[in-house]
């Protein structure tokens, strides 16, 4: 699997390197959110969803700095949202990616605004003349991101999310939970590149097909690392979904299962991507990951 | 000043009657969130800042629907600054233009998400086919909401308004936070209608010299409201400034300066819309307005 853990770190360095330019510490009182905001994206976590936005780039030959922008928009949307996970009226968690959340580390004020301010930076960078030289794409990407990142998308996930703390959800509302809230940020990581490189409805729709298993997948084994995990490797506060009595795909379904769901989507996600050949190799060996993966 | 109030009504009106289009219930668990969305917009507030994207609107023959969807967004982003600045970790907050607030309303985990929401949506309205037929201009609208609003704007300002809290401004301290925290999102309202119409760069930067006089003169007589103003009828808690200790342009300047300074910015505001002729004078009486207003 060395091409895609390769990939992976060549994803985390080019956005880290962009996030240094986006987010230069001001020489004013607010530096403090700036601060803030840097300790929760710079050299945080896997990078997988900027990984999806640069290999897609390649397959669609689109510019390398167009695609980089894109991917730290992403990044900074996905670290908005840990953040605001994590606070104490949300998940109260107090590690994330084996350090100090965001509201321990600062406090609680500044992690709100520290999110809000990825958020609201994330639409600069894609509306920035570097993302894309045609505006309607740009605008495009802008609209995209929106939708599936809010009340429809992640935001509406989060809310079914916490719901499903306090009543038992059937399999269909897991997996509207899992759709909107994992699953629509791996949607935007997943097609964005195609859509800025302006790609045929086929070649669309199969990543589409492609986001959808790799969403659920994920989740699944989110839930079964919840249960069998090792925390310290993980990096994260886990068997927290069993004290809450939460509705997981592992309490609905069971362990074995839920295993058999993941291969299943694994061996769809595969099938969609045949139509490019070789070109989705990477693709292929991070639907693998995520099946295999421990952390 | 009918003219005026009458123009605060209609914008009003028009910016609920698109709320609605925008927010609509879903049929899911996630309605929750989209509830207090709603809660928090619709028929909320004075609409100030959307009547100053529809008049300006009109001053430059921006079509209405185009200046609507501006205005909606604006007030979107409105909302969510002041459902999370209310929140306990923030001002903690229970009154808000006369009801409860919205994590009193709901819960404090709703309330973060319904502001979250809120924020990616106005990117959602601003980046729509419906805001600007030229996808240029819709990219450059949400670059331009996006910085104003992220950290070099409002969160940067609510950031130095935290700090504030626990040590002494000076008065260029202060006048940074005015201008970041209030200013930013006025400096929207004001400008965004001639962007997107494409003025001349003289009638542009008029505009902005307006916007920073009625933002200055905003936050000034905001501070002298707090100290003698009517709880019922500004429909917030007051004199919270002075239980809390924190640095206003009252604290520093004292009333009556504060009053001078405020109708000295009153005049220069009236001078900067000379070149608009009369077609500036519903901006004439805003600036009147934010003068006298005793809520």
């Amino acid at each position: 699997m060395s091409n895609f853990k390769d990939q992976l770190k060549i994803a985390r360095a080019a956005v880290d390197q962009n996030l240094e330019k986006w987010l230069p510490i001001p020489d004013n009182l607010s530096a403090r959110v700036v601060e803030a905001m840097r300790y929760a994206t710079i050299g945080g976590g896997k990078a997988f969803r900027a990984f999806l936005i640069l290999t897609t780039a390649k397959m669609f030959d689109l510019p390398e700095q167009n695609a980089i922008n894109i991917a730290t928009a992403m990044e900074m949307v996905h670290a908005y949202s840990l953040i605001h996970d994590d606070l104490p009226a949300m998940d109260n968690d107090t590690m994330r990616r084996g350090k100090p959340t965001t509201h321990i580390q600062f406090d609680e004020a500044t992690a709100i605004l520290a999110g809000d301010a990825l958020l609201t930076n994330a639409f600069e960078v894609l509306a920035d003349e570097a993302t894309n030289k045609d505006g309607s794409i740009r605008a495009k990407l802008v609209k995209m991101l929106a939708h599936l990142a809010g009340k429809d998308g992640m935001v509406g996930g989060q809310m079914i999310d916490l719901i499903g703390e306090k009543q038992t959800l059937n399999l269909e509302q897991i997996e509207m939970l899992q759709d909107k809230k994992t699953g629509a940020l791996l949607m935007f990581a997943s097609t964005a590149s195609a859509v800025a490189a302006k790609a045929t409805e086929e070649q669309l729709n199969a990543l589409k097909t492609y986001a959808k298993c790799i969403g659920l997948m994920f989740q699944i084994t989110d839930d079964i690392l919840d249960v069998v995990g090792d925390s310290a490797t993980v990096g994260k506060t886990l068997g927290k979904d069993k004290t809450e009595t939460k509705s997981t795909f592992v309490s609905v379904l069971g362990l074995d299962a839920a295993r058999k769901k993941a291969e299943d989507l694994g061996v769809e996600a595969e099938q969609a991507l045949s139509i490019f050949g070789d070109k989705a190799n990477a693709l292929r060996e991070a639907a693998r990951f995520i099946l295999e993966r421990n952390y």
